[in-house]
């Protein structure tokens, strides 16, 4: 079995090419609902949903989230009722939010939710919320402390950020099957997502980040910085305004004791030297998933990393 | 000002002829809420919409309701989930849903809610729920009691309703502005709704039915029978299996004692000296409304007879 940590669109992208090269059955993605929030009444999971229109095959080839060739009515409506229509969401992705939050309100867990959902978007790979518990990353600025979603897509990014904290971490439980996934893999995969706002959070819930420092199977993360930039998102400003470096060997040192192997970039092969002597060993591949197919590609060479790494982790 | 019982869409399409060729901004409506119910945790208010719609000029002019040109990508979204879509709503019309329904949970009472949203519409007339409190008409029948939208949608009316009861009806509280509209209005009109499902909730809230009962300026009624049948809906088939007789005489009977004049169609002339027999009078005219113009045509007759009757009128 692989356990994948995944938030964002890179995370989407990359657990989409796992399951296209292995077992789609054998795959658990463990997925960031710190970004989830209320609009219009209605309960937005932005991670979770990208992975599920990324595995059901329906997502935005150029956007990344939302479903290929949606529209827009409901929103114009919502526009023309004079609600600010800062969020997109497509008359399609809709359906998702609404059955959803009747779900929600009806007291059924969000893992259950989301094991109906993309159950019948035909998707095998387990998707599993990191907790049933609401948690809100919370961006401190210069203007104040933000909800993310105000942060991330109303404000675009625009502010440096000076902090980052998770509200309700602590009442957030793991769930039993998001437990079972990274304590039984044979192989743990943390994707090229955003360390702080997306591994971050998962990784802020004691049993998993214990699961990871006491693992008996190798675990793999994918830097999400190339060149010392984000591919998308604002992973690199926000590493450096938060005091980390903006490099592979910056997320080597995020995820130091957690991880055994780190994927990354030929543009950044000369920093393999230094993450190898944390301790981690490396694979230098071209790290950019070009297009649907070639997330196959790079899957295929992940997995084959972390096939050679099965000697080498602790016992 | 002139206040308009109603539901439906017969009631929908009266009223937005009365204020084509009255002043809007002097017209009240006071709509049927008794066919709401809650859909895929969304508060639907079919019977208020028609009218919202109908009045901002965006109504399905074929269908009645729902929105014209409306699209349908959310609810097949929802179809794909494996929801059942018995209830047809577009796109364009979930955003009225989606939006009611947010401030609802926020225990923004519904006549609020319907203020903003009619305003929005650029909707300059009065649209008043009945009440606040949620009421349900349910349909007895031969296979047991159903929800009024089982019955009335799912089951196609097919149903043969042997008793009709509205739910909650005993904590439906008058609302302020609706009685105010009654008993300040210098004409009330009861549309041609179905009188038991969508005038009858509204007459089984003490307060309205006894501002009727003690009325002071005119209150005229359009028979929704023409003929013997309806127009549109079941209420011919229900007043005949609910006792009553199916006809315009039929109708001025169940409202006797609440209004003064009926409006009756050229082809139940016949019925008129019966009718004039229980002390309502009648106007005699083509009383289908064969088009958006001809709303206002028919309209500014009934307007012209309640003139006529303001002599008329019990002290």
């Amino acid at each position: 079995m692989i356990t994948i940590l995944a938030g964002g669109v890179g995370g989407a992208r990359f657990a989409d090419g796992v399951a296209k090269v292995s077992d789609p059955d054998a795959i658990s993605i463990i997925v960031n609902t710190a970004d989830d929030f209320d609009h219009y009444g209605l309960r937005i999971c932005p991670d979770i949903d990208t992975v599920m229109y990324n595995l059901a095959g329906i997502a935005d080839p150029v956007n990344g989230w939302g479903i290929a060739g949606d529209t827009r009515a409901t929103l114009d409506g919502i526009a023309a009722y004079g609600e600010d229509p800062w969020f997109l969401l497509g008359d399609r992705d809709f359906s998702t939010h609404i059955l959803r939050s009747a779900w929600l309100n009806k007291d059924i867990p969000l893992t259950s939710v989301i094991y109906f959902l993309r159950s019948r978007l035909g998707i095998a790979s387990q998707i599993l919320p990191m907790t049933d518990q609401p948690v809100a990353t919370m961006i401190e600025t210069a203007d104040g402390t933000l909800a993310f979603q105000d942060y991330f897509v109303r404000r675009r990014q625009a502010d440096d950020v000076t902090g980052v904290t998770f509200a309700g971490i602590e009442n957030a439980l793991p769930t039993e099957p998001a437990t079972t996934a990274l304590t039984h893999a044979a192989l743990i995969l943390l994707a090229p997502s955003n360390p702080i706002v997306s591994i971050g959070p998962i990784l802020a819930i004691p049993t998993y980040r214990d699961a990871l420092a006491n693992r008996t199977s190798p675990t793999i993360a994918v830097s999400p910085i190339i060149g010392g930039k984000a591919l998308k998102g604002p992973a690199d400003r926000m590493l450096a305004s938060l005091g980390h470096e903006s490099s592979a060997l910056g997320i080597a040192r995020m995820y130091q004791g957690l991880i055994d192997g780190l994927v990354i970039d030929q543009q950044d092969a000369d920093l393999a030297p230094a993450i190898e002597a944390l301790g981690i060993r490396t694979l230098t591949t071209d790290a950019i998933m070009h297009d649907i197919p070639d997330r196959a590609r790079f899957a295929a060479e992940v997995l084959a990393f972390g096939q050679s790494l099965k000697q080498a982790v602790p016992a």
